[in-house]
């Protein structure tokens, strides 16, 4: 059984709808999921799609080709293709904070995300003891000041080694280089301890205190060259009162960044989220 | 501009969304709402799908008609056409509650539901001068045990002579008979101060009071004989700690009754809800 | 049976709960309620306490100037001391927008809120009808840049005549002047339509739609003279996704608005709010 | 510096805040943390007092019993009192779901958690090699029909051998005799899968399912002899939709038994719940 997804965006027109799932009809899928939304504003058709296909000599690049030339090339779409055999690569970027580490390695050994992990790069050493465990290779790659070109040049080399298709910032707290963000646009995912467009930058926890707010947040977002102003994936929030210390919104806060982080990569290794206007629509 | 709202469920076969979407696309309609979802474990197909049509002399009797003979047939399916022009008519049953009745009422002033209220029912009195305050008729049909059946007669008069689509038991507090019910199926809508499964029956605020939960919920479900056990429509929580008395459940649990009631309200005016199975599929 | 609220803060020192416990047994009264709250970082003690007094000449009056001279002097205490047979008094200031003022006054008529509402002004005629319905004199005081220091004090007439304890700004889109807010520290509440500090000002949900939130929130507290910026009483968010659009994010935000000023406004009129440093603390 | 937390619940009698705060300032304490609750309904008093005393000769058991003699014989207290010195003995009995574990075990070793766990019993070996990674000992008990006292005399020996304080059943998914429980009254707390009191027992997941809830939830309790029906310590919940099927109720219900299971053993190992009639105090 072969499975694939599609994600589609064009300009609205009408008769998208039915080209495209009479394209699968003829190509003899089972439609398993389809859903789709409209920005009015921008006039922009989104669509997500699965499909199942029995047929033994089923070729996902032959598909690709036939619908380039069928179908997206006609609607001018801007469109992505995913065999449901090949499982995403997730690159993890750490640094001295371990609740989003052990969170994500635990749902990992467990089974629950759908990628693999081919190794945890750090700019500390601290962690490396539970990457260890878990029998993921670690990188320590030192970030100084004066060293960051060079040290973002050997995290390309491994990332491109591994052809590693998107990158996880679980609290790397280092600002990623617009040239490392240019070659995985809306393919690095962070996890910043607020809920954005409140508090954005660092230590929001004491912001938060300072204001006397009484919900905190996390929020995952895709990185863009604009600090902490990336398309947002996914939002959580928790209540708390006048009785929280700093100490204690941050470890209340832990709990919200380790789920908020998770679902976002569940969300974009499952091929549910598209960006367009830096913004996202992130399909069930 | 004409609208038309399509809802369809069926036994899923492949071809389905690809002949509905072409049999659109021929009327010359365009697609503006489209979701779907297959219960695996049934194997049924349920769709959604809102059009426009530009043309002027379109009639959705006919296409109707059309859709019937040309799609409907060939697959078996369950549907409903709405025509956006048609706004539901929803009969109002009240006791002696006044919170939804409120929040209904002041909704509805603000043009905040798609619908029409063209009178309220009641087994007491004591709401009549809400009623008046918003022009709303207000028929007083006393409940005795002696009395049940002759009272809901006179509910059946009203509800037909004023061709109502579905009715809301706001707080009613009466045991609805199955003969009411079986006119209406899935067309009268309750709303339970409990999180059911949790708590059926009469005095949920009391009963979570006493089981020291610390959670509260409401629930709005379509009505069946079996009491509390119809397809739930929409259902919300609220967090509850040892300091409150069931006087402040019963307060707090207003606010939920509110809300819950007044989303299943909306869902089911908008056509958003199909029921199969004693559960529903509440589209977005 | 006399009931009395006492609201206390000071310099954090030891033996203050003790002084205060001893102070009501000496006077024969029983503690029903009791907490407090140390702010660690600026050493300062709050606490709030209800007590019953039995006695049938008791004098909220007499138990006042004792306390004064037998402890408020002593510690230097910042204190108020409220009878429970004094409800305070309320006035609606409102605009054009109608939902909280509907779900307020509902909850006024059924009962629920523990205050007087001698009043509503508004700048504008429209929602005349509705207080006319709840049987409320409603002022009409049209606020234009030249006449807005004159409406001012006619607002401060009837504020002074009524013996107003307290303002609430139920969506009333017009910017309170610092002579205003001086009169009423602490005692003038707004709704922002936005989980605060994001989206100050104008326009929330068009910005939150524009920044493509998955959660929007709105935010009750304290006005004072940097715009949105005072002592946040009560915040609340609801789940959004990229379905919404601005009309519906403001139909979703009614709600919360709804929800997080009955609210605010419960906690200010029980005497549960303290502030401090700009900031809360909100006893159960 | 010497911290105590006192816990007290009585008949309610006036004048004990007094007298408790009196005796702490006697002895030199400064109380930072004093919360009490009223239960009116069977006129229980309940207190939790956290102190400080700075003396360096401050011997916790002379204070015990100067506490005894002076206070609670008089008001015929139940009290217990804790030194902070003291961090609880936690014991956790598994099966073969891993999340909890990795959870509690991730939490554990950021220093996340206030107590000791001395060792992890299992009636399967599955999870030994976690156990291993994080350097806790493991034993193997296995379960079966037959073999289920004398199973249980070994887990008595190895908690009486460890002076363990508290029992956590992370996923155990075996019934504790009632010797047991007997031993560790209000001492063994589980997590069920449920929103309790809906779907009690087994398989919770697969009842959601099929009665169609739009949410789930998870409850942690103190196993009484009733199966399920023990006091609760903290519920919590998740949105689900039609969309959901059994497994993505259980990948959902995942990240709920978690934080629900976590956040009860916060409250119980930071002595922060009182059990009285079959409910829970949780103070703040």
């Amino acid at each position: 059984m072969n499975k694939i997804t599609i994600l589609i965006h064009c300009n609205d027109l009408s008769g998208i709808v039915a080209s495209v799932t009479n394209f699968i009809a003829e190509k003899q899928g089972n439609i398993i999921y389809l859903d789709q939304h409209v920005d009015r504003e921008q006039d922009i058709f989104f669509m997500r799609l699965e499909s199942e296909f029995i047929e033994n000599n089923f070729s996902t690049e032959d598909f690709k080709d036939s619908f380039k030339t069928s179908l997206a090339d006609k609607f001018e779409m801007k469109w992505r293709i995913y065999s449901s055999e090949n499982k995403p690569k997730m690159a993890l970027f750490v640094s001295k904070y371990d609740h989003c580490l052990y969170d994500l390695l635990g749902r990992y050994n467990s089974g629950e995300l759908n990628l693999k992990i081919p190794f945890i790069i750090s700019n500390h050493n601290n962690l490396k003891p539970i990457a260890d465990n878990f029998n993921i290779p670690f990188y320590h790659i030192p970030v100084t000041k004066d060293t960051k070109a060079e040290a973002e040049e050997q995290q390309l080399k491994l990332l491109k080694s591994h052809k590693i298709d998107f990158i996880v910032l679980a609290r790397y707290m280092q600002i990623i280089s617009g040239k490392l963000i240019n070659k995985y646009p809306n393919k690095i995912i962070n996890i910043h301890h607020s809920f954005l467009p409140a508090f954005v930058g660092a230590k929001p926890y004491h912001s938060a205190y300072k204001r006397g707010v009484k919900i905190i947040g996390a929020t995952s977002h895709y990185v863009t060259e604009e600090l902490d102003a990336g398309p947002i994936i996914e939002q959580d929030v928790a209540h708390v009162s006048h009785t929280y210390t700093i100490e204690s919104l941050i470890a209340k806060g832990r709990d919200l960044e380790k789920i908020v982080l998770a679902n976002a990569i569940k969300l974009h290794s499952n091929r549910k989220v598209m960006v367009f206007n830096n913004k996202t629509v992130v399909f069930s």
